[in-house]
């Protein structure tokens, strides 16, 4: 199978009409892409590399998927509905099985988020998978790290904690042996973009800040507070818990709670006088959302833990040369 | 250094002012981009892997140049003018030495093509580079591959397999030895992407098809003669021939000049009655341009030498795969 024969297999699909906004699509030297008038065009890229994204024996639908979600991920924190997506891919053979896998996981997201491959590249090499996707916002009504307000309620959408325990259980760490089950994986290698909170949120006025939850909340709670030059209160007694989380000796909780990483939950902020806009915004997107604590003058992060009393951690976002 | 140092250090430009249809660029979760009024964002990106673009021996500043000029070159083939551009960037470690002069050369070509880098991802991994570049075309006015007609002029820029020859030499392929010297290394590892041209034909009325010339001349062609439903005779008594390329044995000189491959020379069709506008743009980009050939009814490609007469060959353009 050659280069040409490997894309007409697996990644086009001539049954598949364009929407209106893309107007060339695979097959060119590059897509054209229409975002609406009165909107700008949201961009964001994400590439993933094996033993540090995902391990070898990961099922290639479900890498096919999280390729796709990290970077919905990235457009849902910016309130942009997806308009496309190319696929850049260094394989180190054509592997039939391993490419329709990942192809069928990838493109039922796609469909699922109306988001279709408009373009790519693959190239042989050690296996990477680079995405970069595009979204149209209405102008100005992006949500942006840096407009976090003092005054501000903190949000957070789902639960955190759950991949990093699946993750810890992959690894085989001896306090995470208990935590199985289908869900628990499905939250490490299926993570659910929140798009639909966020494209609500970018039409609620006094939504400010977002960012998507990757490198851990309190790491990624830092990059709204050092842009938007604020701080900030945390109540950890407010985080929505899930049973295996729970479950766990309190330093692997508040490890995974706090630290977790690759939770693909929305962390936003909100004036007071917008929450009951946030909670139609949470219905109307059927996502759960919890307020979790509010933004402060000044900068620095203070958390409390049960009944107020302030908690003293260490915790630290994923890094990938650190 | 960590993931946020090596950003802040070598990526992140201060100083650096974005242009008016770039409202956001790196460190947040995603760029916006404001394409024109009537314009259309163009869309491609490329992916570059250790032995199979480039050897590890390779100049970084000349790599960092190269990245994105392969990219570039797609936006020319397009006719798009540079937006911006996204760097995904897999690094076995991280060496300041080495992203200094990468990030030198980059933003270099970046800045001579007023393409800022509007974000981004690093991780740890084998060597890789994914660039994904946006440009902004008047809608409808973007050349496709699609768009070729029969009794169209078929022109190329610049000289093709010069590169084809510095990569030959540098494989130490017996032929190629005497195929030293800068200004061959520089059409191999410094390609000079022709977004003037490209621009430029995107308002000539009557220009056509085009495409960028990076798997070999008579391969990219065939995409276009594919993508067309038409055929073409092409003329390669007219090629223009460099001194070294008309040094070497007629079978290297042909493998040279028609499949050569990394020329980013752009190929491209235009209707006859379009000849003087042809000549205008090319004269307005400093571009050399020159016909070689026509498109024909039916589809196949007809190679004609010396005198007219007609010429067999076996070319076939890179395939990763193959």
């Amino acid at each position: 199978m050659g280069e040409f024969e490997l894309i007409r297999r697996h990644f086009q699909r001539p049954g598949v009409q364009l929407p209106a906004d893309v107007s060339l699509g695979v097959g060119d030297d590059g897509a054209l892409l229409r975002p609406r008038p009165g909107h700008e065009l949201a961009v964001s890229t994400d590439m993933l590399v094996q033993d540090r994204h995902f391990f070898a024996s990961v099922d290639p639908a479900a890498l096919g998927h999280k390729a796709l979600a990290v970077n919905l991920s990235d457009l849902a924190a910016m309130g942009a509905v997806p308009l496309g997506f190319t696929l850049a891919l260094a394989l180190p053979e054509a592997d039939d099985a391993w490419l329709s896998a990942f192809a069928r996981g990838l493109f039922a997201l796609a469909d699922a988020n109306t988001c279709p491959l408009v373009g790519g590249d693959t190239t042989r090499g050690p296996l990477n998978i680079c995405i970069t996707v595009f979204g149209q916002v209405r102008t100005g009504r992006a949500l942006r790290r840096s407009a976090a307000h003092a005054g501000d309620d903190l949000y957070v959408s789902g639960r955190t904690g759950e991949a990093r325990l699946a993750l810890e259980h992959q690894r085989g760490t001896d306090w995470a042996s208990a935590a199985t089950g289908v869900h628990l994986r499905d939250r490490l290698e299926r993570p659910s973009p929140r798009n639909a909170l966020g494209v609500a949120l970018a039409s609620v006025d006094g939504a400010h800040a977002a960012i998507d939850l990757s490198d851990g909340l309190v790491g990624d709670l830092g990059h709204i507070l050092a842009a938007s030059g604020v701080g900030a209160e945390l109540d950890v007694a407010l985080l929505p818990v899930a049973p295996e989380i729970a479950a766990l000796p309190e330093a692997h909780r508040l490890e995974c709670l706090l630290a977790g990483g690759d939770d693909y939950e929305l962390l936003f902020t909100a004036a007071p006088a917008a929450r009951d806009a946030v909670l139609a915004a949470a219905v109307t997107s059927q996502t759960p959302v919890t307020r979790i604590g509010r933004i402060t003058e000044g900068n620095g992060l203070r958390l409390r833990g049960a009944k107020g009393r302030p908690l003293s951690l260490r915790v630290q976002g994923f890094d990938h040369f650190a």
